[in-house]
């Protein structure tokens, strides 16, 4: 919408269009942005400007004073083509795109972020790359990552495979932050590979200068070019620039909302840090799968439908009966402390688990292990054919039931697949005395 | 059950029986602990110990050999009425006992922890506390915390405003550490109280060596017995006994499912150190209710049924339906990243609010706060009457929505109550900045 009868005086007077950057003065508060067109839901007397930050204020002009600073301009789109170096002493590296903030576009019109640009683009916007690593860029579908879903876990599984049987030494995945440790846990289990698969993406977009979007796709070549031929993610290990952390891929969790360095490892510490083009291991008593160690293969099949149920006081236990009868393929709950629910929800889990449907417990705590010993409701669980995934987070244990039963209908055997160790997703020798604290 | 036949043999040789404290050797390992009853599930050749660090295993004595260290012997009770030292110099306190880990002793029969103490056996256990407060103990239930509902809170409300208007100057909660952040952040809305209200707990149950249950309640005495009027917990602040953190019952969480140290006070700072009998405030920048400071009064008001729903990938958008079709009172979602979800699940969103169910967003990430603003789905969700609620935690966004449903069915006043820092719930000038990474 454009802004109207007040507001467009108001602004026309300073010669202020959207796009423009302006200062706009109030008593005792000042900003500086760019003048977005005006959202069908604000204020009338409301204006929005798109902060450096990155966010979107919206400004009552009354009592306020505007001035231009400078000029809008659509943004150039620089079309040369890029000079890839190709060399045989260089690695081929491929960078997937998926979407996401790394590969995003502002909205000039709604301030928002879209994604955006292709794979091409991004390696146009970090030419730096080529010098590396032997880059192919490619775009395979352009969602943002709350828009992820196990249908695109296959695609993208697929491509990385082919991409490597095509040669590629190293694989890295541009990826929305919001799901991107579901995607790399679900990857893991999907795919077995001689090479590195990196996940990357970035918490500020690439047209903002304080982007992190740089940094972490340098690192993630490096990670790709590594010995380390795991699925993991590749993003900031601080505020600043100075390093990135490399998290096994079914040990990392995006803990904050806006920080560069969202991902954290949990129970576990990150595999290595990834400083001046340099590849550090963290902990060199911590085993990981080394390039070549494993030959390629795809298994991509998985359960239709499997559910995550996070435990609480007063929650209803026909919620568990809802997903019984609707024969979802399993359930992975999020029990509170070492892996327990109420009676009452015991009841209703107890009837899935007669009707053969898994049912496994991990724990809302996200660090420690589930351990249904200790307690009475915790043994009630045990005797009615619940399992405990010990270390493993709730979103790792929901990715690898969906994969477990997708490759057998027989309970005991999901559940033999659900208890033994496959891509380091449970190993309570990594997750004793780790903690992190205020 | 008792051990049959070849396990009999094996036990009888040796003189052993159930309750004794033995060490069992086998090639390479060496167990030592106490000789639990036979659970009906487990192996014919297997034997349960309890070890010491309170954690139950089974053996395959296959190669193994046994020894008696210690005669087992029944734990006595100690009768002898508790001299209580009531003195006017002294402040009275009322400790009121929910059950869970810090009044619970070991079933010798199963190995399992039951909560078993009373309050006053708890006071018995703990003498000291008389030296420092006029202690009034009383049980108000006896359920482990995982059974804990919004019934329950209410009667502790109420139990509470009863002891207080009765001339208590600070009241100590005992509970179970599983759900004791829902509880104290419940307790915050419906109560406000001149006087300290202090949630403990114990994550080693009191019969074992290393338990924290007396540091825990030496602290909340000297919590309840301060200036801070607000509901809050006090548990371990390290592994060790050094000090205990004061936690702000609205910030808290269960971070860990077993170590001493597991709680956490999430996008804030604990309000304040316990170390020596001391009370020490972390940061004096930051408000705290003081003693007196508000009039004592209860409001126990909820609304029956509110969801509180975890996204992930492949989550059925259904189960929005499901919750609209049965007249919930309210949904809280716990979003992914700055408080999105996918486009599929927005659509039954949509539906809930046009039929008048407030939608709150939250983010799974716990640290920092929603701002749907940034991206396509966050505004798409705002267009759609969902609020965020900045960097409330879901569990408190839950219990806080189940009680301003139960102030008033006008959607916008819910809303209202959500957005306006109550309890310090919300309040960004305390998040900002604040993450704790490894």
């Amino acid at each position: 919408m454009a802004y109207e009868e007040y507001l467009k005086d108001f602004l026309e007077i300073s010669n202020i269009t959207v796009g423009d950057t302006v200062k706009v003065t109030k008593p005792h508060i000042e900003h500086e942005g760019m003048l977005l067109e005006k959202p069908d839901y604000s204020n009338e007397n409301t204006i929005i400007l798109k902060l450096d930050s990155g966010y979107n204020i919206g400004i009552d002009i009354k009592d306020a004073k505007i001035e231009k600073i400078s000029e809008g301009k659509k943004p150039q789109i620089e079309l040369d083509p890029v000079d890839k170096k190709i060399s045989d002493k260089k690695k081929n590296l491929s960078i997937l795109s998926t979407g996401g903030t790394v590969a995003s576009v502002i909205d000039y019109k709604t301030g928002a972020v879209h994604p955006a640009f292709t794979a091409d683009d991004l390696l146009r916007a970090t030419p730096e790359l080529v010098d590396y690593a032997n880059i192919n860029a490619k775009a395979i579908f352009n969602i943002l990552s709350e828009n992820m879903t196990p249908e695109y876990w296959k695609k993208t599984a697929t491509t990385i495979y082919d991409e490597i049987n095509n040669g590629a030494d190293g694989i890295i995945i541009a990826h929305g932050t919001d799901t991107m440790h579901y995607t790399a846990s679900a990857l893991s289990f999907m795919i077995d590979s001689p090479v590195p698969i990196v996940l990357t993406g970035a918490q500020r977009s690439s047209d903002r200068p304080s982007s992190d979007a740089f940094t972490n796709l340098m690192a993630s070549v490096n990670a790709a070019k590594s010995d380390i031929a795991e699925v993991t993610i590749c993003m900031h290990g601080t505020e600043d620039d100075s390093y990135c952390d490399l998290h096994r891929g079914t040990r990392a969790r995006k803990m904050h909302t806006s920080r560069r360095d969202t991902f954290t490892s949990i129970n576990m510490n990150p595999l290595a840090r990834i400083e001046n083009n340099k590849v550090t291991i963290n902990d060199t008593q911590v085993k990981y799968t080394k390039r070549n160690e494993k030959e390629l293969s795809l298994n991509t099949n998985l359960a239709d439908k499997v559910a995550l149920i996070k435990m609480y006081p007063g929650i209803s236990p026909e919620i568990i009966d809802i997903y019984v009868d609707k024969n979802y393929d399993g359930i992975v709950i999020e029990g509170t402390g070492l892996g327990h629910c109420s009676d009452d929800v015991i009841t209703s889990i107890t009837r899935a688990t007669s009707e053969d449907i898994p049912v496994v417990m991990t724990s809302q705590c996200l660090f420690g292990r589930t351990n249904m010993n200790v307690y009475s409701s915790g043994r009630r669980l045990l005797q009615n054919n619940v399992i405990g995934v010990g270390d493993m987070l709730p979103e790792t244990a929901y990715t690898k039931l969906l994969w477990a039963a997708g490759q057998t209908d027989n309970v005991s055997e999901i559940y033999e697949i659900m208890k033994t160790n496959l891509k380091g997703e449970m190993d309570t020798t990594l997750s004793q005395n780790y903690f992190i604290k205020n």
